[in-house]
């Protein structure tokens, strides 16, 4: 097929339209796909390298990672492994990594590819790599003074990221280098768990004052972030996701709990609704 | 460093050595390299590709995967998405796949590398490829009839297995194809919790009497597998890793059950113990 290569949705021509909100409102903030990439590379600590064998061929392998401050991997490989020999010939790297959740459809997930050249660290910079590195992996500690075993900076170029399907784009650069990873994302996955078990009525509430379905019958959290809440609706008309945004941008990784309050309270005001006397935490 | 590339274990210098057998025995059989990575290959179903973007640099991105009979991976890939295009343009390609076990330290388990060319499955080939796909990633039921999706079979070259720390081998390509992903490998998990948590003293008489530990004061499964049990002993003198192997090959998914019982009443008539009267599952 002639096709001009473009971002494919495979869901697209496959499942019904989810029903639409039935109130226009702004659209929630969500992160910007620079922070989407930084937020995985802070959360994970292994990833998958890519590298050039003797022969040219591209060669994958596992490899643990730290980063700096403005989000290049610091890599820390003995140049006994193949991976390592192929960076001391060719500096051309590429560094993937995946969302951690173990669920059965990691294909629906986040990860990003970051493509550079490596630089191995010497000076003030191996200093500062090493001990990144160390704080990344503890169990480094065994073999960080072998003298077979370098430090890499990878110099990012280009990045990709893929949320799931049919959520991806490309990075530059410079706005990956410059974004920030979510605070809150260590948190996230506990957040979730909570608010769906004990919370489920705030939820709803914003869904239907919020979230643009007034027939709103029950709401899930998908997913949290220092932006806001994705919400998965049920509603007379089908299924349908949609996303409330936070007051302010939260800023702490303890942050959460205070930004949901303040929505769920905005969300029952604007229904009238009085606060639940028991405040659960 | 002038140092010839091989293999390096990067505890050998650091812990010190565990404590030795005290009585001699012959080695305990354990899967082949070739029949990890088959075994590691057959376990997961997203792993990392490794393919050449346009400019010569490596790419590594994540893929879903299925194997035919002889391992060799299937993939199904927009020719949209970047991976796509690289194949398309380049079959040159490489799979990596680690072990999902969600410990801290993913670098002390196991992973694999295979590298080769990608074959465009056509005829019957394309049959066989689209159902094994199906079979391993069912989502992939809502594109697989996309015009834009090619299905590829990586012709697997060369393989890499490592291990964790210290233990790796290269694989021959016919080794790779030839050997048998381990049947009991999805019950592993289970048959180690179960063994640690309600057979702590059929463990210890393996230790003891098959192990080479006869002054064993605790002993714990580590691993289990078709050929037999890797155990972690306590004994006076230290911790130490120790090996039993079954009387036959176990063949059959559920069939570690019935070996690891010959094997504790083995270990038993060997100490001259009676076999525990309680007989729990």
């Amino acid at each position: 097929m002639a096709t001009a290569p473009k971002d494919h949705d495979v869901r697209g021509n496959v499942l019904p339209p989810p029903p639409p909100p039935l109130v226009g409102r702004e659209a929630a903030p969500r992160r910007s796909p620079g922070e989407e990439a930084r937020t995985l590379i802070a959360a994970q600590t292994v990833g998958a390298l890519g590298t050039l064998s003797e022969d040219g061929h591209p060669w994958a392998s596992l490899a643990g990672y730290a980063s700096l401050d403005d989000g290049s991997p610091v890599l820390m490989v003995s140049n006994l492994a193949e991976h390592g020999r192929n960076l001391d010939r060719d500096a051309r790297a590429s560094l993937m990594v995946a969302h951690a959740k173990r669920e059965l459809d990691q294909l629906a997930h986040g990860r990003v590819t970051l493509v550079g050249e490596v630089e191995s660290a010497t000076g003030e910079l191996e200093d500062q790599a090493r001990a990144a590195f160390l704080a990344a992996i503890p169990s480094a500690n065994a073999y960080a003074g072998f003298g077979d075993f370098t430090q890499w900076v990878l110099r990012v170029d280009r990045v990709r990221w893929v949320g799931g399907y049919g959520r991806m784009d490309t990075v530059e650069a410079t706005d990956y280098a410059t974004a920030e990873p979510d605070p809150t994302a260590p948190t996230a996955a506990g957040a979730i768990g909570h608010l769906n078990d004990d919370h489920a009525e705030a939820l709803l509430a914003m869904a239907r004052a919020l979230g643009g379905y007034p027939d709103a019958l029950a709401a899930r959290c998908a997913a949290i972030d220092r932006y806001g809440i994705d919400l998965e609706v049920e509603t007379p008309r089908g299924h349908a996701p949609t996303r409330v945004g936070y007051a302010e941008t939260v800023d702490r990784p303890d942050g959460l709990r205070a930004a949901t309050v303040e929505l769920a309270k905005r969300a029952r005001a604007e229904l009238g609704e009085a606060a639940p006397t028991a405040q659960n935490g």
